[in-house]
């Protein structure tokens, strides 16, 4: 079976019967644990499953031998498409179908494939469960969340699984890999099926408040006002200049809100969000200083006042570069160019990066649409990806 | 009762229970305006109420007789202040108690207190919608608006009463006075209680949509983005400039909606409202054509696209100089200084204005603050407001 025919059947289950979604624990995730484990074993894989809901698939290798881990997760946002993240598992699964018995039983290591059951975090707002729980880095504080309904996270999981015995420690790992579409439109626009990411950005979450004083529309004379929505307005622009002369560096304000908003009224407070990303820690750290000092020049300017709250701070992870060179050569087999780029959002590779080197792969997604129904990748993008796995297990194979 | 006492117990009558909010048809101005109807009996006035909220208060004189509307309206902005509205309407009931019951019954005229239902146009983002049931403009457009519920205000009212047949008239009124706190700083410095307006200042009320992609934060390149928010930003900011340049001009952005916010996602689509008023009419229309042209550039640097609905024209309003002088004469009899000012504000007066002279009486407020907890006007203000239209009464009935 192709495993762009796979991604359709996969992305057809779903917690929800008018959208694609599977949130950790959930009876959609279970049907889909189900059909992955059906394919893993029909490709001739041992499968295990933990107590977070990841399954493992691994070659007919001794324990004994050196690992390499491909995977990604199949949980989705809510309205998901079928590709983020299934992508990843599927394309293992076809990449150790492509390689023949005889190729398999002589590769001087065993490959195990990860599917892991919560990257997205939809449920409980925390991301990297699956991969967390199986590389370590499961906090007391992740238990105790707890979902909309007030399950908490500790209460789906048995007692004794939850402060698990991580299955990939630091130093038993060859590597870890991680095909996934690229949720961004720089492959397509450079018309190239497939990518090499160099770093995983770094990322920095901050909601800030511009206050000022309500006044009517009518009667307040420009020059007496204290508008907190223009002082929002100029952050939003100054963020998106720093951005755009900053390279590699992204900054969004995805909500502004304005407390009790009308229309004849000058807004009194204004709530927004920043989202700032950089492959490169200390550039995302100048960013956000700048942008701190931005937001402190325009309200002390305006009569307003301030406050700066940073909600997350991940820092970035750069890819393996001898793994990459692996990964890259087994794209160049197919494609004459191989564009290298940064990935802005956060995967499984960030956890993983913890127990191995880590490498990804970006396919190319229509629009850069992700995270949408309409996301997607070709068959022919699909079977590219398949293909370079299976030829980076090759190479791997002949270091 | 004293008035200003009438206007702490009113203004304790909210659809919220932190703040004063009383939109149209709430829960809230049904006790408002049965508690106006409480006082409005004991003055001895016959209430009668319309299928749009209005309460409509007379004197004991037979329909024959000429008429004199004394109004003002008792729905809220959210947060709003005790004294915008509530004030025209409590001091009116309260110059008819400082008549005599023999004063009244001689009065050559009879006098009705107008309660509107709605004047700020919260839930509808349109106004007057109270004065222009009354006073004849109700269009079906009006009728098909939703609130943010998507509750349509014709399913709110009577089917036989969605297109009133009007109460007032054009040639059978006398005159329609309004009392209002004057929502500006003038009074204040000037160091006196009551002033007459001039004219009311034209308004232009819009709706913006800027239209553009949604995309990924942390995978969409800056060059790639099709930011509605920082288009709708750059619009915010461009309106406030051009009320800065042009003397007089007032313009607000009050209420600014990101559809689907999240903070990792790039804003596609940005609806705001453009609140924008000159005394000048022809000034008003520049204005406007200006910041069209510059929604339509903004929307075609960054590759969005835009739509622009004026959701209200008001043309200014001159007031009557024959009405203002019997008032004025009224303030002068207590005050030695009589200012004459414009109102920045909208008020009932301009939809009373196609039926009737319109005169209106502006009280003091201090700070200028107004649509805000703040919002104050002193007992010895309100009182002076009570005795002017009392005596402005008496002037009429002698002219």
């Amino acid at each position: 079976m192709l495993t762009w025919d796979r991604l359709q059947t996969l992305g057809g289950i779903s917690d929800e019967p008018a959208r694609l979604k599977r949130v950790f624990a959930s009876p959609g995730m279970r049907t889909a644990a189900a059909q992955l484990f059906e394919w893993m074993r029909a490709a001739r894989l041992t499968v295990t499953t933990d107590d977070w809901g990841n399954l493992f698939a691994r070659t007919p290798h001794p324990d004994s031998m050196p690992l390499l881990v491909i995977g990604s997760h199949f949980d989705t946002v809510p309205g998901a498409g079928k590709y983020d993240g299934a992508l990843g598992i599927l394309a293992a699964i076809g990449a150790l179908e492509t390689l023949s018995q005889d190729e398999i039983k002589h590769l001087p290591f065993a490959v195990e494939i990860a599917a892991f059951s919560d990257e997205e975090g939809t449920r409980f707002h925390t991301t990297y469960l699956g991969s967390r729980a199986a590389a370590g880095g499961i906090e007391p504080a992740d238990l105790a969340r707890r979902d909309s309904s007030g399950t908490t996270l500790a209460s789906l999981i048995p007692e004794k699984s939850r402060q698990p015995s991580p299955r990939y420690t630091k130093g038993k790992l060859l590597a870890y890999w991680e095909a996934h579409i690229e949720q961004g439109p720089v492959l397509e626009k450079l018309n190239l099926p497939l990518g090499i990411v160099t770093a995983i950005a770094g990322q920095t979450r901050a909601k800030i408040r511009f206050t000022g004083r309500a006044a009517h529309a009518g009667t307040c004379p420009m020059d007496m006002r204290h508008d907190a929505l223009a002082g929002a307005a100029e952050f939003v622009l100054a963020a998106e200049s720093l951005a755009r002369e900053t390279p590699d560096l992204v900054a969004t304000v995805g909500c502004l809100d304005i407390a009790a908003p009308a229309s004849n009224v000058v807004p009194a407070a204004t709530d927004l969000t920043l989202d700032l990303r950089h492959p490169n820690d200390s550039t995302r750290s100048q960013s956000i200083a700048t942008l701190q000092s931005t937001a402190e020049s325009i309200a002390k300017k305006r009569g307003l006042t301030h406050a700066w709250e940073t909600v997350q701070e991940n820092s970035a992870v750069a890819c393996d570069p001898a793994q990459s060179r692996i990964l890259e050569a087994a794209v160049a087999a197919n494609q004459k160019e191989v564009p290298r780029l940064s990935s802005g959002a956060g995967h499984d590779a960030v956890a993983m990066s913890k127990v191995a080197p880590v490498a990804m792969l970006f396919v190319r997604c229509r629009g850069g649409v992700s995270h949408h129904p309409d996301e997607y990748a070709s068959p022919a993008d699909v079977a590219a990806c398949v293909e370079t796995l299976a030829e980076g297990i090759r190479r791997l194979a002949r270091q």
